[in-house]
């Protein structure tokens, strides 16, 4: 196990009906927010009324940003940091998914900022102090509530990237899984398919000695694929949308993180894909995860011990050899994400459909990721683009 | 799952070689320091004078209070209170095991408090502002350097009894696993064998669907079961030692237990052993906890079900009905604290030789544990004798 530090002061309050404690959480943080959310779910689920209500009932004032994109892009994140400048707000109230809260993470480093605000997705040693958020979540997927990090994206530049900053880490954090009830069934798979890649790219690591880290990885794996499921079929089962909403907070909070380094290699592919076509973050990951898994057991050896244990721990796989193991678990992992999670697992059936960007965008992914050094296993260009050529193909097994 | 509120910013500096972050870590909160440790075993290891080094080079001033016993006593934290006090001290510095941090929180709040010190312990609600701790640990243990909450004993009652307050959760925890290596055999083993009750506590609970906080709860016991014998064996083993440390803190600092409700039942019973006989805490625990979870099996079938996910999830058991493997279980339990951790098991071992006190102390945990209401089994005072006088003869399989 490695040194790290680790804090993590977001006051998490979870569960049903305590959206009224929203005014006690506020206070001390400011009466002027900055009230943030993305499309209209929010009003047609009638949580916008809700919080307006809340906000205005207790004396707070607030100016909205509204139309914060599913990958939020950096032009949203400007104008939210002019409208705290010119209103003098003291507070955001991210109000959505975790796109609502990136965004809002880098709009609150940028009004400190003396720049333009895509600086600091750029170079996150830029960020500094930053406005304090809360958030009320409406979606389990990204972890964002509990982190410090945000990815934003700029469509000028095709590009989507990773910041982030001690001081963005949400001051508190609603979490209501009753309020994730209408999340469909494709943004639900894909919200599983995220949470479960955050901890492979956590958990597939050289690091030696992390039995704690691992543990938890583990254990929150098998939270997922028990409970992903019965969301996606019953979407207001209560006990399925509070497993899977808590397990996504604590997938990417440090807790699995801290102690190793190196990793995140389908991430970064996937900026590259969403980046270029704009594709649900979640899907694009679960497309190519299972590609990568397996291209991790042909090209190095030394990646089958692992994908062994996580056959044995997570699948209650027993019978074979560590690689063999290890193919079996590829084959579960791609089953659950077509046949548990209904995800299409071919990039033509996700709107990518021909490979002339393939190149171009595997070449930013190992530039963008450093993927040639301190991964699981490191990856070339030509090697991304093996795995993108994969995922137009269906799996066999 | 239950409504739950968790905030845990405990900032945690884990690793070796990084002590010298003390100064930067203690100047926000104040210059004038109450250091407060235990016996002699930091002065032994050159703990104590590395850390009066980096006090003094850095322009701190400190006061002592030495002495703190292994089940600290309000007598300690009436003196912490009045030497604050006096010296108008800033902020407590614990270095030491478990009951030095407990110690400073009940001092931390005593400061703030109009009245004696042990009216906090009787009753948590009196507890409201407090001094800001930070700790340095050097026993992997009890979990105190993350969470709220104490244990104090006063020797004229014969009480032993927790308390807590969300002000006296630890800022900063320095853990160092270095700092464990000197932790004997027999404190080693009481350490892991708390650990693992504290997790039995939390785990052993009938809210449904606590998929999340089971998982993690499971991973961390295998850690603990993986790594506590290879620190007995070899005590300078870091990779154990950090895992042990590491898998101590985290199993009680709230992400177990939030969500349910309920539990706790082998703590309240060994508090009274260690109140009236000043035993150690894990060693008292040990030797409880296999004859609970019998004595659960054989009086509530409702109990079989999650003794045997137990047996199954940690203990990699599969055969037979749930009753069979929860039977298997305790069978697994018992040899992992006696054999693997060399504990003693039978409590004229561990130096309580008569039953005369059995009742009263019966009488007493029910009393003060709640014991016949909310837990994973209901206990009647005839039942904790019973458990108590099972732990007269060693258990047979």
């Amino acid at each position: 196990m490695e040194n790290f530090r680790l804090q993590i002061p977001t006051d998490i309050r979870f569960g049903k009906d305590r959206l009224g404690e929203l005014p006690e959480v506020l206070a001390p943080l400011g009466k002027r927010v900055l009230l943030a959310y993305g499309g209209g779910s929010i009003k047609r689920s009638g949580l916008y009324d809700k919080v307006v209500d809340l906000l205005t009932d207790n004396g707070f004032t607030f100016v909205e940003l509204a139309g914060i994109e599913p990958n939020p892009r950096i032009d949203s994140v400007r104008e939210g940091v002019r409208l705290i400048r010119e209103n003098d707000l003291d507070v955001i109230l991210a109000v959505g998914g975790g796109s609502v809260v990136d965004a809002s993470k880098v709009i609150a480093g940028g009004v400190y900022y003396d720049g333009d605000a895509w600086d600091l997705v750029l170079d996150s040693s830029k960020i500094g102090k930053a406005v304090p958020i809360v958030d009320i979540l409406t979606l389990a997927a990204t972890g964002t509530e509990m982190n410090r990090n945000a990815v934003i994206s700029n469509p000028e530049t095709n590009e989507k990237l990773g910041t982030g900053g001690w001081d963005l880490i949400p001051r508190a954090s609603f979490l209501d899984p009753t309020l994730t009830f209408t999340v469909n069934k494709w943004q639900t798979a894909a919200g599983s398919a995220d949470m479960m890649s955050h901890l492979y790219e956590q958990y597939f690591n050289h690091t030696p000695a992390v039995d704690v880290q691992d543990g938890i990885a583990e254990g929150v794996m098998k939270t997922i694929i028990k409970h992903a499921p019965v969301a996606i079929k019953e979407p207001d089962n209560y006990d399925a949308r509070a497993n899977l909403l808590w397990a996504s907070t604590l997938a990417l909070n440090g807790l699995v993180a801290r102690g190793r380094s190196g990793g995140w290699t389908c991430h970064a592919i996937e900026h590259e894909l969403s980046a270029y076509y704009d594709i649900t973050h979640g899907i694009g990951l679960a497309v190519l995860t299972p590609r990568w898994m397996q291209f991790c057991i042909d090209k190095d050896d030394k990646s089958h011990a692992k994908l062994a244990t996580y056959a044995r721990n997570v699948w209650g796989l027993t019978e074979g050899s560590d690689e063999e193991l290890a193919r079996q678990a590829v084959e579960k992992t791609y089953r659950f994400l077509h046949e548990d999670l209904e995800i299409p697992m071919t990039l033509p059936e996700v709107g990518i459909e021909t490979k002339e960007l393939v190149l171009e965008m595997s070449e930013k992914a190992v530039l963008h990721g450093g993927l040639e050094r301190d991964k699981f296993v490191n990856l070339s260009v030509s090697d991304v683009e093996a795995i993108i050529l994969a995922c137009f193909e269906e799996m066999t097994f």
